[in-house]
């Protein structure tokens, strides 16, 4: 059930302002438990239509701030500083943002791609760990109870060894050029000094490498990368396939893709073992659909009292009644609660080997598309990403 | 998008406390668009453990009563009076906690089905109109978008004229005993003096009854019922089917039952018109399949830039992210929080064909309930169930 | 495997001339495993076109007869007459048609509805008892693999005791008015005077009782039924549904229906008992959907390994490579051919509970038919179906 | 509707003997037509069980030779000698099976991979361009009707411009190993002798790429492949993914695993346009899932009357009535008995874009498992397949 709230967690934001989805989804998402409260803020660049923006969202004037240095400065010197603050700008400015609120020890929630290269996102992941502040990276579809489910199979061996995986994030959201209609993300991530060249792959293959990542406790070894342009006049790329080779010399597959015309979302991946296989997709979340070796499929509910507690601790409704994007959504920051709250407290942190993305996950995000746009370049060879998990993840996590 | 809170409104809640299901997503509803603040309540009959609950749930200590008169009494008696309260309590104490706070002029959402007669039920709808009371029953599967878009297309005659509606909402949820082993909800849900010989006509049948009704716009002429009861040993029925004829002389079936087995929820709705027909199921909810003479089908998603605006301004996340049941129960309070807002502001109603169920909705529920009962007690001999629709659904609303 | 055909079986056939879809689908399902050989017949009114007609088939001129009557006598003269004769003409030539053969000891195959009328279909059951011939009605539904396995399970009680049983065979075919436009089928299914009026039961209904009847076992034990006409101006009802008390008081529904706008075909059974549930539909015919308690789906395939035999002795191809329409009506014929062989070899017929279906399932169609329309006409009230399972399905299947 | 038979073609069969799945299927779909009568044949090495065996299939006794080149000689001499000769053994004996009728002048429908190297396959199309035999491989998935109207959809631009295609055949037929435990057919497929190394792309992977072949139009450029072995100990390679560039620099991939986990057959295919993409997978081979730049998806069902004139020439029964493989195989055989008829007797070819694949089809296919193979062996370096396509398909069909 839904944990009560005791005391609410702070948060603070930077960017998510008027229309823009990412915010608002971010708002949702730490609403739904009522785990976390907004209290401060930079929400645009204008400062008048930020504290218009501020006094909707119910968040004190005084908190809301002109930068995000400010923002970092003043907070840091509150007594009740904000607990985390959420990260939700365009690409480029990751980086120095993040940095600010952890170098004051603040935690940091903040999108993906972490930033604009390896070196920045290991600076971050190092800050983080000396100031010992959290940063996560909300890649939420691995909060889906059913994801956590597939997650726990395939730690415990349920499908035997792995044998293969195929993993896909592909949608049709771009598949025209809408970016010359004027909509605000197409604008953005088509032009390769916010996005980079590779923005496909920062946008939605980091998702899907994520997923894979985490469902299957596999990295990569080395990879094989494609990079293209299917809307013809745009600026960067926007589909990408990849050969990968995970740990064990397990082959995988990823594709990414924002010009897959016709298809609504999809993130899709199925992982292949020498006991049995499974399947889960987005666009029906509340459902894994598990193949024994004889052939048979048998499809699991989110809600069914024979799931692990890695799903069940994350079901807040009967069997049968679907949960959605914003409750994958809040399911991250759930798990951020926990861990934020046992430090303010300083009670012990529930240990959880399935739990939120963290700065690690972020900084092998980045190494990934780094390692697909330098095979790319290099006629697709097969290139080792960055060697992020040479950092420990409890860098960030630990107290 | 969400709209910008200004003021929440304030609500109240008897029942729903530690344990209770549904006080917790009525819950979550709430919160998910920050429109309501819950400020006052009786969570259980125990007064320690409701105010213990009352306390996590943030609910201040002075508000927390210790019954439903002294609540509706002392709370009608404030300036800063709750907006609305909630009745979250088992069936048969549904009529006197929903009339003491009507007869106060507080506003009511109560759970179906409304009463445990249709006598109650319009004295409900009476009062609720004398006293100038919103009266709300939250038939939360009617607020998803694709219903939504359904009852639009419906009646801007997409389909033609409608010739044959089929609907069913059979769980499987109770398909063994479960009443023997201490389930809670089970045991008064199979009490005949709780729930009714008819259960679940009353729990099932009545949501997929306003389904119909909502999307097809059609009210039922006469009914031939039938009641059962599959699992053995259990003291009420739990499985219902009904053959219906609608408005125009149109056919139509209703099934009802708790005893499907392997059914994870089973809320599905099937209409047939002279041009078209379309699908919705609540196992996937933001799809909605049409089908044209011909025979192709077109399946509809929810965010697609081509729906009506009745799904659109319910839709919170991008294309292919899916929403679920406690957006569909949040969108159930959206709307309800448009009339209170106006009402508590003094600016005009919106005024929208396609809402919130009122308690004439819920009235004609229990008119239902107790129309298959006297088939079934009359071998399923044709039956007119009672003549609601002649109390105006603005009765419930006008301010 | 195939059976090795050492000699074919000789077949002849009454109607299905050019353009009848229905005799090329009898000759496509006899052809398919080889085991029958079509040696005379008449085919059509026109001795001239059917003569042509028969020379294209490979159908020996001496063989072509003018007339049904003519056909009876002299194939019965004959040393190497027919094995057996399919009766493929509208409804109302059926039982003059079947009863020559019969009378003349010549097995017969007759599309269903069996005859006009529950005396005749009874007669037809008399004389091929007394003569000693197979009848044989092609509900050809009963003859697909996993509906085969179906019926296994629920006669091996993998369902525990069946509680409910919802059948539909509701397609979309006549939607519009079709037969005012001089379609064929059409003209004669909308015709009361060769299709009755009850013709969307004759033609659709009874495939779907049989269907219920042969998975589970059970028999109507009373019925209550409903007929109306959807298309304005149509002769005929086209859409029906039924409510059914089966034997041991297990309730069920039957839906059947020309109308059901969008429809591709619309053939589709779902069974519930107390330890598991499944479905099956003929749009996608080589799955069955199997249901647990606890509400995870199990899909299997035509194909897997652990199928029962009855289910595996009916499969031609691999695992994953479906089967269609014209194999299970190749299902129906090659266990007929079982008998006739055996018959003709005088060698021991091999015992089957599931088999195919005989004149005894054709007259219990035609009681049906008849009992839905007797309630029909008494405002729904329950009526009992003639109680044709008195006579013993040994009548025409023993030696 | 079927055609007439007129006169049958005839048959010959060298291979596919007693237990022989691929055997049957090439007689089932010879014979659901009618089109042809099997009159010849080598059924086995050993002449006793050849001779059994084909006496079970009514093949004349002096039709029955015993080995290839005897059949060969002694056809070619008759007046009535055979139409054409189905080559149905062990990829090995490929090439000199079909060389020996091919010089004959006798027609052949080999069995894919054609042989074992581009070099023997060029040669047989150079041989049948000479003779004047036709050639045709039986890649007969490309004969589902709904296949036929996909590549209909592709070729008139329905999609736009193609911008990806992403094929996969990926079965879980070998995922443990069957070759250890007798089974027939696992152990000449994965016997590198046999079948080769590169198995998994002859058996599973040619298909795959001649259904994208035949869909889009497009033929590969260069490509990048990989081949691993998934099952310890097996001798051949059972997986294998393919990075392809197409005509125009459309990029694609194409999976061929035989240890895909859980498949039960796993074709299937993606393509993407422009305007649009759909999706055709062969468990489900009726239906053809099409996506508009919108993101709605529409699904064509076989037999509806709004399909291209190259699927509804292909159906056989009534829309909602599936059909299957058996199906599709004798979809292949119809369209090739049109061009040898039209040869026997002297009447012009019908004209047709989408028929049945031939000799340099099956030449190409060879080529593509050369290319995988030799970009493996080069750590997956981007490699040019043969040129096959420089000869023109018309060599094995023109007169």
């Amino acid at each position: 059930m839904t944990a009560p709230h005791a005391r609410r967690l702070v948060a603070g934001m930077v960017g998510g302002g008027l229309g823009a989805d990412i915010g608002r989804t971010h708002r949702h998402a730490m609403q739904l438990d009522d785990l976390f409260e907004l209290q401060a803020g930079v929400f645009g660049r204008n400062p008048q239509a930020s504290a218009e923006f501020a006094a909707k969202l119910g968040v004190p004037e005084d908190r809301v701030y002109s930068d995000f240095r400010e923002m970092a400065e003043r907070e840091a010197a509150r007594p009740d500083a904000v607990d985390v603050v959420v990260v939700a700008t365009p690409n480029d400015s990751h980086f120095e943002i993040a940095r600010a609120f952890l170098e004051a020890g603040i935690s940091v929630v903040c999108e993906k791609p972490l930033t604009q290269d390896s070196e920045t996102a290991a600076e971050l992941v190092r800050i983080a760990g000396e100031r010992n502040a959290v940063l996560a990276v909300p890649h939420c579809y691995s909060a889906y109870a059913m994801v956590r489910h597939a997650a726990r199979m395939a730690r415990d061996g349920k499908l035997g060894t792995i044998l293969f995986v195929d993993v896909e994030h592909a949608s049709g959201w771009a598949a025209t050029p809408l970016e010359l209609s004027g909509h605000k993300q197409a604008k953005w991530r088509t032009n390769p000094d916010i996005a980079g060249f590779p923005s496909v792959v920062g946008d939605l293959g980091t998702h899907a490498y994520h997923l894979l990542r985490y469902i299957t406790g596999l990295e990569a070894v080395r990879l094989s990368g494609r990079l293209q342009t299917l809307v013809p006049g745009r600026r960067v790329f926007d589909h990408s396939t990849v050969e990968l080779e995970l740990t064990g010399n397990v082959p995988a597959r990823l594709w990414a893709g924002m010009a897959a015309t016709g298809h609504n979302h999809g993130l899709r991946i199925r992982v292949y073992g020498s006991e049995g296989s499974f399947e889960w997709q987005h666009e029906d979340p509340h459902h894994l659909k598990v193949q024994d070796l004889a052939g048979a499929t048998t499809v699991l509910t989110h809600g069914l009292s024979t799931l692990s507690d890695d799903a069940t601790r994350l079901t807040r409704v009967g069997l049968g009644h679907p949960e959605g994007f914003l409750e994958a959504f809040a399911n991250f920051y759930r798990d951020l609660a926990e861990v934020l709250r046992a430090r303010r407290d300083g009670t012990p942190v529930p240990e959880r080997d399935l739990s939120f993305p963290t700065g690690v996950d972020g900084l092998i995000g980045v190494q990934f598309v780094e390692a697909v746009a330098a095979s790319h370049d290099n006629d697709s060879a097969w290139t080792v990403p960055g060697s992020a998990t040479a950092l420990t993840q409890s860098a960030s996590l630990s107290q």
